[in-house]
């Protein structure tokens, strides 16, 4: 094989035919595989079924004197916070125990912050005239939507092998309409970074010049590798506070890839006046989450070392996966020099770029060959990819045999991509 | 025994002596009972033990094809909208499952039309300067806090025997600043009232002056009799539509009061376009609710023949705890003339008015007494009783024996707030 960009006219033509060919025969298969998103496959779902049984009577239902069935304990169960306080590594009086998706913690956060405020917002953010908000892309497009949603200005920050470029975001920050950043500090969405200790630190001493400045700190895969062992991850609370940024950073996680997907348990953790004050806010929309799935949970995972274990298993079930993909990408795409891609060793994505401009083109044909990928753009604010050319691939849904046909489909589109493009 | 009012202020201070030392009797004992919160007791909770292990195998989760372990399915399993719809007498497509609490689906709705607007929303609220909402009361003091959390305006109206005052909420709507009320139409909290035809029929005949006026329908209590059977309910969602009001209302329900109450399956139910815009604006801070749980509960309530069957159980222990209040009130207090109540079949609350001045007093002795109730107030909009009189007694959580304390320390706690105003 040669590089595409090096082949002469007649050379391109040829391998237009063949890839053409493959895939008209790929198409004709009628495929219906589905990569868009970073949901968890059966074999993974079916792992923690014994946590289905674990409560099982009355009695197993209480806890710290607490009978997590009825109404009360909005902060969620002392237990429950002592769980999570061990995964993140902060203080149990830190963690706010939500329901089943720590995105719904996090919008609740930015919706409070434009209805009533932070609790060191001048004003709500409703009545500022322009909110801006950082977004190092590529990144999370749930995250991006939220910020839109309320109609803030996104910035985009470029993201670089060690986290956000931290000279832009300093420079940003200065801006007082700037009032937050999203941020996915170990293996991010969707390239599979871990964010340097010096760009940990960095984001720590922030100066911003708005005094109610959020950092979204979205620790999605904090448990989460799924080659080799648990990677030690400082906790941003403590970094925080100890430079003089105590309520600057709120830190979500859940356990929706640790056990059940729909079904899991979130936390959002934050200084402990940060969290009296969200918690006096969310008291009047619930009386209490979801106490007797808190419960279920921390007696099935009981602790960190019990859930790393647990992780292992989940790992095991991943890691042939990304390997599938890894290896179709060396095999077929790295020798056209068409495209680069990370190698991640946790989280649930691969980000792949390929020469610009071929992103939508590859997804396409990709759709048209009955393969669903996560939609050109998505990884960029208001969607828009101004090089057209980052790709999210989510190999953890399919089995390993339909992946397989998945991902020999999208090297097919993404040579036909490039071969359109090069011959035009 | 004898009207206070017609009581001599020798009477009066006999009657004073011999209630003061039963108050410092009571005082004595150190009791610490709680009447504040409409929360099920144990016996309750305990019914219902079968659904804890109803899901207890990975092919139990799946229903209709759909994995409820898994994300995805933001509107609800579709049995699980079945068996709501069964529920309420409306379509499956009209109602969208949530979380464990309804309270936070109103709260989502009102929030939305505050950020973002409703359907027929000329603008957002929260770009509009005054926005006035219409509080029954004595009605439910979550549902006054949303609105007041929100900065709007909460107009008192005064419910009757068949349900909100209707020439003032005729009158009221005119005001195209009115954007709403707040009903709870079967067994009003904490009247326990259920809306009459007439009323139902004039509120769904609401020519509101506001294009995206919303009616707020909390039917908290739509299989809740706690005596007799069964009460048929109109469906409001059939009832606007015909009368030219297919977006005007939006109903919410809930297990809470069937199943856990910490731990239940939330429904809000509109007209489908109205389901299908608040779908999308959810849709940005959920991937969906935990349809686990949606299923375990649709497994173990099957049907609404079913679920009233169980609440024939509910009622079983509820009935007994109202009778003890009632009959501690008839025997105590009736004869006395300082106090009104109603007699409810149904809901979680029974509602007194003292002669006017006294509840503040009555409730502050209880608390000295070690008896907690719901505060002074609570029942009006901000928290004040205009002619400081209404008391909320909720008897389901003490069992028997500590009800009938907890009562006679209410009933002496009257009489003696009473006779200090007599005697003043």
């Amino acid at each position: 094989m040669m590089e595409y960009t090096r082949m002469t006219k007649a050379q391109l033509e040829a391998e237009y035919k063949t890839v053409s060919a493959r895939f008209e025969e790929l198409k004709a298969k009628g495929l219906k595989l589905d990569m868009s998103r970073g949901k968890p496959g059966k074999e993974q779902l079916d792992l923690v079924s014994d946590m289905l049984t674990v409560l099982s009577k009355p009695e197993d239902c209480v806890a710290d004197g607490v009978d997590a069935r009825n109404y009360g304990g909005l902060e969620g169960l002392p237990c429950a916070r002592e769980y999570f306080a061990e995964i993140l590594g902060c203080q149990p009086e830190q963690c706010f125990i939500g329901g089943n998706a720590s995105l719904t913690l996090m919008y609740d956060t930015v919706a409070k912050a434009y209805t009533h405020g932070l609790k060191n917002s001048p004003k709500p953010w409703a009545k500022l005239d322009t909110v801006k908000f950082l977004c190092p892309s590529p990144g999370y497009d749930r995250h991006f939507k939220i910020s839109q949603s309320f109609g803030m200005e996104l910035i985009t920050i470029a993201m670089t092998a060690t986290g956000p470029d931290m000279d832009a975001v300093e420079e940003a920050v200065k801006d007082p309409a700037v009032k937050g950043m999203w941020c996915v500090p170990k293996y991010s969405n969707p390239e599979g970074v871990i964010y340097s200790a010096e760009t940990i630190d960095r984001i720590a001493h922030l100066k911003p010049a708005a005094p109610d400045f959020l950092l979204m700190w979205d620790n999605a895969y904090c448990i989460h590798e799924f080659e080799g062992d648990y990677v030690p991850f400082p906790d941003m609370l403590s970094l925080c506070a100890e430079a003089g940024n105590p309520d600057m950073v709120f830190e979500y996680a859940s356990t929706s890839k640790v056990t059940f997907p729909g079904a899991g348990v979130s936390v959002m953790a934050s200084s402990v006046e940060n969290i009296q004050y969200m918690t006096k806010l969310l008291s009047i929309q619930t009386i209490s989450y979801d106490k007797v799935n808190q419960l279920r949970h921390v007696r099935y995972l009981k602790d960190k070392e019990h859930t790393l274990a647990l992780m292992k298993r989940h790992a095991a079930v991943l890691g042939p996966k990304f390997k599938a993909v890894l290896d179709a990408l060396d095999t077929q795409i790295a020798p056209l020099g068409i495209a680069s891609w990370k190698r991640p060793t946790g989280g649930y994505f691969i980000s792949l770029d390929t020469m610009d401009g071929l992103a939508k083109r590859t997804l396409a044909l990709c759709k048209e060959a009955g393969v669903v990928m996560t939609g050109a753009g998505a990884t960029f604010p208001y969607g828009v990819d101004p090089r057209d050319r980052n790709i999210r691939i989510a190999p953890s849904l399919p089995p390993v045999a339909e992946l397989e046909e998945a991902i020999d489909v999208f090297c097919t589109c993404l040579k036909l991509a490039a071969l359109e493009r090069l011959l035009a």
